[in-house]
């Protein structure tokens, strides 16, 4: 297995339903998409990092994660979401 | 509970004799101190950052993580082993 975890800020304020909508629609996209398994949103509260958020999934395999990447809905969500309205992000991979 | 992570690059060369000694240290020292749960060393393998390891424990709450940040072997092994041989980390804490 493959760990995939990116720690992010958005440009939205903290509790505002922009906030809301962005999560539950990244909730909603990436869960979606083949081989995606335990998707989760936490809360960073570490305040050595002034990122607030992350998003983590697990695959099988790299082949596994390199379809998610390519994949048009991931693709899609990057470019129409991510971009615009992340701020600041930093991504991380862990072997399982 | 909350999740404590802290993602690493140590000054020894990937494969050597100190770079398993320093996490067989870490693993030894960090999980004899009272409520370090789950503790776990991975690789860090996205080519996205130059961090190749990670440290993660999980506290029951903020009162047991405080003791494990103040408790005298954590303090130690920071000072003598931490801060000799990392040369760069990341840390970043998920509530539960």
């Amino acid at each position: 297995m493959i760990q995939h975890t990116v720690v992010f800020r958005l440009r939205h304020p903290a509790g505002s339903a922009e906030e809301a909508e962005f999560l539950a629609t990244g909730h909603a996209v990436l869960t979606a998409i083949p081989g995606v398994e335990e998707f989760t949103i936490r809360r960073q509260v570490s305040a050595k990092s002034d990122l607030t958020h992350q998003f983590s999934m697990r695959f099988a395999d790299q082949a596994t994660y390199d379809a998610y990447d390519a994949h048009p809905a991931h693709r899609a969500f990057v470019s129409e979401r991510w971009a615009p309205e992340v701020v600041a992000f930093q991504e991380y991979d862990f072997e399982e």
